[in-house]
């Protein structure tokens, strides 16, 4: 069968089930359902703290064909999904789907627990290096289910993605399971991304190597939602969680870039008291901010909020009083912990909070401006980040689809060209996020308006920026390093890409080798 | 029947229905579950300011026989109970059950509407005025139902009380929803008793009278927990909602009585760094926290925490360094308002963290002592915090039973005799909470420790204070005034006292006019 967008599924994938199909952004509302929890009463006598990973696996009753969680706030740096899996295949456990929000480089030892048959299902929203070349290549016995960061928050919480046994990476935490990230060697601020898991899995185990007195305050995630603590000697490499600094672009083209889409801003009357706005952390996005910034110091604006994984960069504009709040998912960089540990209007967002399209308004609903990043876009203004233009995957939506969505301007920087590849495609490899949630693409070369988005269409014919139609920035594209030529994939389905609604967006086919 | 205290039980009670026995305060935990929860979803472009009550009424769906929810955190300020079932009785609605966690004297006009069938139940933890008054004269169609402050928390995560529209007093709130309480004219600081009726109920109402631009930071309760706000002019009486300053007993009775518990709390060995402790506002339980105040200054001690409602003398304790952190569930005074505002480690906690038996260990399980107060107390060391000597209600649980159960020691703090009543008798007239969970009682005559506590018995016989049977208590008291008369009551029942887990601890019955 075929989605709305003319991606082929099959109607059943067998490891993953009947497969609904992507029918629209906004078309699967209505009334929805948080999951029943089941939960361990803890009486006055009990005692919560377990001296070892493998000791709480038992207490939660390990055994094959479980789904075990993980978040990625760790990052790069993270030791516990290692940790946690290594104990689970050496107590001989099998078939366990694996739920982390997010896949690293290193994560690699996983792909040993994926040819050995002890993990044979994985979901994550986003996953680079050889977990995800391992999925790819059609190791994993099920095909990996991609989620956006809110589409996992709606998955857990609705029961359609059943965790038995979250873990969480928690860089403080006392004997009674009251969590904080901003503490500690590991410290990594926001813990937004593990607060669906606490809240909606089996059960609930914290992994601390900063086990602190009680209460440790300031309380993320409380003692209500975990039932054991066990202390290690790290979590995780520093070096890898947080950057000491994220830093804009130096490359004079993605300047332009930048320069061009804060003109789109401008342009569209958004920028103006109370303008809400996100990026991401890459450097042309970062250069976006700055401009905005001084747009909105040059014209004294005074906005509402930004949002996301919240960079130093961000925090700057927060602390010279250009937004009033943050939401944080996550933080990025140092700077960004101690802003959210010091800044009471620096909030926490949980991954629901933040992008969850079925609760009562996530905070994507509230933004202006969305940045974002591509991999390819088409000329329907798919946009494809999950995919590399060899078909290989190599990241995933996160945040993509879900700011896309809720944003009123959701504008894609990038270079017209990737190395000797044109951004601009007829057909996205794989669709991550739909083209009726992208309202512009800016490249160097030009501006290409959603033809959705006729008012802003006028808006911008009135400025001088190059604005010109998708199929034109194509062309363009093509004029430079002619027509990419088509990957061969064979039909056996690697990954299912979720709309962030739990509606299949498309899959992600083994490539030819 | 009879359940495990002796006390004489309806099988089945019209409008309440089967009847689930007390068989122990700890007797009914294991695997529980909290309920599935349904969700409007709220798109991008959805508004969710509506004009006022009755326009919200109607987006819920408002009809005969809903039950509505109320906190009280505006206590006897509290203007919006008042002004939703005013709506709701003007557009003809009947059958209504009223959750209220607590009902005050400034909801009077409820009487009337009670009188009219518009209300036919209510639910409180604790209930005093006309309303009390009503109930007990017989003249609600169902009986009240008399839940504790976590016992409410637990019914409603568990379905047992099912809240179809709550209504949040939202001291400040934005336009989407995001709410605190320590901002506005009517700020009273932690929220915590209305988060399980924001996170359970299937539709959520914020009634503010102070709406300001988004975000409203800090955020208590969030924009994801929100169907509709509603701006009105005044949501409370700030003359009703916190006192200027709560205040020590001046009475030489009430402070020997407190210095005698401060000893008890000294010979218990509890005393020590990490000490946790909580009180109520009522003066002698002040007098007591300055005693303790004294000893932890002369000794050099570090306590843990201190929890429950807050006053400020609480807060001066915790900024001096007595204590590390605050959980505070409702806040008492200007003081404690200010200082949950201002401190990180002053941390608002749900009513379900608070004292919900069934979660993974509240906050009450961490308490080394609670001071409790009583209206009578039996010689099986029941205490009646429910009714008058009269037997008619006059209060309920609130958090005594919650924190009874918790806590290492739970002192009882009474004189001995209140008017010309004596405190010990052979049995309550209601048992609010079990004596299995009272370890000791302080009156200014004598003490009395329960037999259950030998090893608290040897440590106070060390002391030189007034150890004795609580039956020689009871003869003392009896010596001075006499055995008090018997109360005689109908067979009808008109309120139902559940213990925190869900059993019947006894039945209200209508008195003998």
């Amino acid at each position: 069968m075929e989605n709305i967008l003319g991606r082929v599924l099959p109607e059943y994938i067998e490891g993953y089930g009947e497969v609904k199909p992507f029918s629209g952004a906004f078309n699967n509302l209505g009334i929805k359902s948080k999951k029943q929890v089941s939960v361990k009463c803890v009486a006055p006598s009990d005692v919560k703290l377990v001296e070892s990973i493998k000791e709480a696996l038992i207490k939660c009753e390990i055994k094959d064909g479980m789904t075990v969680s993980f978040h990625h706030h760790l990052r790069n740096g993270d030791y516990v999904l290692n940790m946690v899996m290594d104990e689970i295949a050496k107590m001989g456990i099998k078939d366990i789907r694996v739920a982390a929000s997010s896949i690293f480089p290193v994560h690699a030892p996983l792909v040993e627990h994926i040819k050995n048959g002890v993990v044979t299902g994985i979901y994550a929203n986003y996953m680079s290096g050889p977990v995800a070349e391992a999925v790819s290549r059609g190791l994993l016995k099920y095909p990996a289910i991609m989620h956006t960061h809110g589409g996992r928050a709606r998955a857990i919480e609705s029961g359609d993605l059943k965790i038995d046994i979250a873990f969480i990476a928690a860089p403080t935490c006392d004997e009674y399971g009251n969590i904080n990230g901003v503490y500690g060697p590991s410290a990594c601020g926001s813990l937004g991304y593990a607060i669906p898991d606490a809240m909606y899995a089996g059960r609930v185990v914290a992994i601390t190597d900063n086990l602190v007195a009680y209460p440790a305050c300031p309380i993320e995630i409380s003692q209500e939602y975990v039932d054991y603590i066990v202390k290690v000697d790290s979590i995780g490499d520093p070096k890898g969680i947080v950057s000491g600094t994220t830093k804009i672009t130096k490359d004079p083209v993605g300047l332009k870039i930048a320069k061009m889409a804060t003109e789109v801003i401008e342009a569209s009357g958004l920028l103006k008291d109370g303008f809400s706005f996100q990026t991401g952390a890459g450097g042309i996005s970062l250069a976006v901010a700055k401009y905005v910034r001084d747009v909105m110091k040059k014209n004294g604006i005074k906005g509402s909020f930004a949002a996301g994984g919240i960079t130093g960069y961000i925090v700057d504009m927060f602390e010279e009083g250009l937004f009033e709040a943050l939401f944080d998912v996550q933080c990025f960089d140092l700077k960004a912990v101690e802003s959210y540990r010091r800044n009471v209007a620096h909030q926490g967002m949980s991954a629901s909070l933040y992008g969850n399209p079925h609760n009562k308004g996530a905070v994507v609903n509230r933004l202006d401006v969305m940045i974002l990043g591509a991999t390819e876009i088409d000329v329907n203004f798919n946009v494809n980040v999950t995919t590399g233009s060899d078909g290989v995957i190599m990241g995933g939506s996160g945040g993509h689809s879900d700011t896309a969505a809720g944003s009123k301007l959701a504008i894609v920087v990038t270079k017209l060209l990737k190395g000797r590849l044109p951004i601009v495609v007829d057909k996205v490899t794989t669709v991550t996020t739909p083209g009726e949630t992208v309202d512009v693409i800016v490249t160097e070369r030009g501006i290409a308006v959603n033809p959705r988005r006729q008012d802003l269409l006028e808006k911008l014919k009135e400025t001088n920026l190059p604005i010109m139609t998708i199929e034109e920035l194509k062309k363009l594209a093509e004029n430079m390093v002619g027509t990419p030529e088509k990957i061969e994939f064979d039909d056996k389905v690697v990954a299912v890409v979720e709309y962030r609604d739990g509606t299949v967006i498309d899959v992600v086919r083994k490539v030819k080798e």
